[in-house]
């Protein structure tokens, strides 16, 4: 398993006018916590990309239990479970100090520039062997 | 059954550096699509909160199949397939001419101002009614 | 003189928790009323691109007057009042019905894909010298 | 004079096609960096709105020198030149390390709830008296 904690505060353009954070704000948020996990594991989504390698979402869900609010500290816990194959699994979990207010995944594929399915760089299938040995 | 389909043309602002649509743009998509529907059968979502009744996204998924691109004319299709009880579920498909490009789901819940759950407004319960007898 | 009119309907994304329209979601406006703009002259913005022709936006501002509001129908008005040289200048006026809601002004030059300034492409200069001969 | 640095990480959710940061990105960023500086002068802007006291931007302006790229650490200094009478300046730039990538302002005004203008409050009266004597 490997697994990231990141912190966001919630900005005022990622409010709505139903006063609380409009549900597609929380996207941007899950993409912070995984691309901090894969930078504190030593890859760097850029430096992926600048190597021919781009990780799109394929497939996102999400279920808000508890409204984020503007300002509101959110914790952003990035979680793989199982070793991916061809497909990524990044499970997420967001808080608020110790109060779960939504959960969400996404699904990824390595594509080529011209949008091609890929194999994982090389750098990729260590990590994940370091990880699930 | 109650369906719905709705236009929308892809704007520089949705696209990111993939060269293709950003995943968490296909969301306010999802909105146009739900309050066209809403309002074509004569109960705009701005009435609906005018008279306190809110009807926020507590859950919402995408599976993301071919890649929209920027000027795209993305047709999208909603349905809502049960009788809604406590929660409205509604599914969309997403098209570019004939050419099926995503999918996805949100669910919703009635709450007032204050983030309570509330029974659904007359209007909307006949509405259902009318689509679901 | 060159000029435009477009129509966008506010969509909840836009607002922000002050119950109005955020301000930074009038850009994505204006760029819809630039590129209508130029498709009803007979060329659309993404040819321009994949011929290696690029327009970002070097300078920008808006002033807000009245406040737009989910679920408005805003008018945008896009105006070229100069022959463009090296830089294109564009205005535009924001209303709701009758009524000014927001003006502001657009400045753009042509670079290539590695952002290089670029003369602008024969079929925009023909455009211009036809409207400002 | 009030001056305060603040620091964002591009997301790659606020690039476009183009390769680089969307110009629309940027207001946010202008967000942050003021309402950072109004927080280390002990006054959240939440604190502002929870009173009754609302500051919208009725005016904005950038202009964009070097384009911004994803995962760039932005540096934004923000400034208050001039004591603020019924409207409220603030001047920005934006660097990455010890390049200027853009400048920008935006101005406000206190409003209430209504969206009527309304005096400052008292305890940012006394902030802008502390460095405005």
């Amino acid at each position: 398993m490997l697994s990231h904690r990141s912190q966001i505060e919630v900005r005022y353009a990622e409010t709505d006018m139903m006063g609380v954070v409009y549900h597609g704000s929380y996207l941007p948020w899950l993409e912070v916590a995984r691309t901090a996990m894969l930078a504190s594991e030593g890859l760097p989504y850029r430096q992926l990309e600048d190597a021919g390698y781009y990780l799109p979402v394929i497939e996102v869900s999400m279920r808000y239990q508890r409204p984020a609010r503007y300002a509101d500290i959110i914790t952003i816990e990035a979680v793989i479970r199982e070793k991916p194959g061809i497909r990524l699994r990044i499970d997420y979990r967001l808080y608020r100090g110790e109060e779960l207010i939504a959960e969400g995944h996404t699904v990824h594929v390595f594509i080529d520039k011209s949008h091609r399915p890929l194999r994982p760089p090389a750098a990729f299938v260590a990590l994940m062997q370091k990880h699930f040995a």
